[in-house]
């Protein structure tokens, strides 16, 4: 049996709760942590309360393997991302001098003030994730990331974290192209196929446009040759059924 | 003291978790409901796993005035939303008439086979929510509204549910460009700002593209006056700060 290694993740903000901010991360993260072995098994958005914060940090970091935060951590009053990190801890925060030194690489003397030392506020026992565009790092303390909401920044901080994380097997993804077939035609040979295929998690996903629905059927596992044989029952099903549907 | 309508979003599928289907519903869901003065207060996504969707389905509805739902109703072995929702309420779940006669007018009897058929399952006690596109319904049950995942499907439903709900006081929303000056510069008198007016939250967002940062300040509230007073402050303590910058 292939290694598990999961994941949550944990949005933070109003903007994204009101809909001022179309959330970019989620999906990158999802195909991103899938991508390298790690299996996101739940997200959550909160808005900028410290209680809700803290509550769904402890609950997630419980559960699974990792997890990663987004968003909260600049320097204004409602970034309050790493005073809740450290409070779902337990811990002390204060300004970290390793994190002071990177924004004086960003910032002359005059210009860093209280404000902006307020992203140096950073958990005890934390280790820092740079962050190559803004200087202003993110941390991980324990099994938790905490990185920047603004997508570049996220993303070039998830880089710098990759390689320091524990990962499982790689799941194989084969996606079926279902090609004129309805969903309801094919549903009940999915299911037998799906219920006699052990260690494969199989999907049907229709997506909606100008030409009508197209139907995708997506098997997914960690072992080649059960999604490799899953996927070839499902191929074959759909040909049965093609041959079936055609005039004669 | 404005009423308080709350609700939450639980989006449910491996898709989604695994990035093979970038999520387009909670923006737009958050952007509906804060629009008709509903405050969703958080969002869940979930995989296709029931002891998981039963556990968010009953978290959320005792929290929230409503819960919102996205996928997992089709005719597929993966579509369990419908099955899950009667568990959490601890009810049975059945083919429902009314539901069948939906998907009567869009199949011939031929075509209604017992996959298909699984689309009309409707929790006890349900009442349905209107397709228009494909005819499969939606439901609610106590104050759980249960949607398509398809973002065309789930708007319509959106829209045939809006009406039915108990609403607040809007939120009312200012949104002022810092234009050209950093977090970092107006953090300070910003947070003076928040904590003397009451009833409004601010936020700070910056964005960032090939043009460099663009900083917005988000004044909100549901007092229009409220809002308008720390907008104001706002606007003149930026305009102070671009004063004291400004080259002799």
């Amino acid at each position: 049996m292939a290694v598990s290694v999961t994941a949550a993740l944990l949005v933070i903000g109003d903007e994204i709760l009101t809909g001022r901010t179309k959330d970019k991360n989620i999906g990158y993260i999802a195909e991103y942590l899938t991508g390298i072995g790690i299996d996101l098994r739940e997200v959550r958005v909160v808005p900028d309360v410290e209680e809700e914060i803290v509550a769904a940090v402890n609950a997630l970091r419980q559960r699974y393997t990792y997890l990663f935060t987004t968003g909260g951590i600049g320097p204004t009053h409602d970034d309050i991302t790493a005073d809740c990190i450290a409070k779902a801890f337990g811990v002390g925060i204060d300004h970290d001098p390793r994190a002071v030194a990177m924004l004086q690489e960003r910032y002359q003397p005059g210009e860093l003030n209280e404000a902006r030392l307020r992203m140096a506020r950073i958990p005890h026992g934390a280790d820092l994730v740079d962050n190559p565009i803004s200087k202003a790092p993110g941390f991980r303390l324990g099994n938790v990331f905490v990185m920047a909401g603004v997508p570049s920044i996220m993303q070039a901080m998830l880089d710098n974290i990759a390689p320091t994380l524990e990962t499982g097997a790689r799941m194989i993804i084969e996606t079926i192209e279902a090609e004129g077939l309805a969903e309801g035609i094919y549903a009940e040979g999915l299911s037998q196929i799906a219920s006699s295929h052990d260690g494969v998690s199989i999907g049907s996903y229709p997506s909606f446009s100008t030409n009508g629905f197209r139907n995708q059927i997506v098997v997914r596992g960690k072992d080649p040759e059960a999604v490799a044989n899953a996927a070839q029952a499902v191929r074959a099903m759909l040909l049965r059924l093609k041959a079936d549907l055609a005039p004669l």
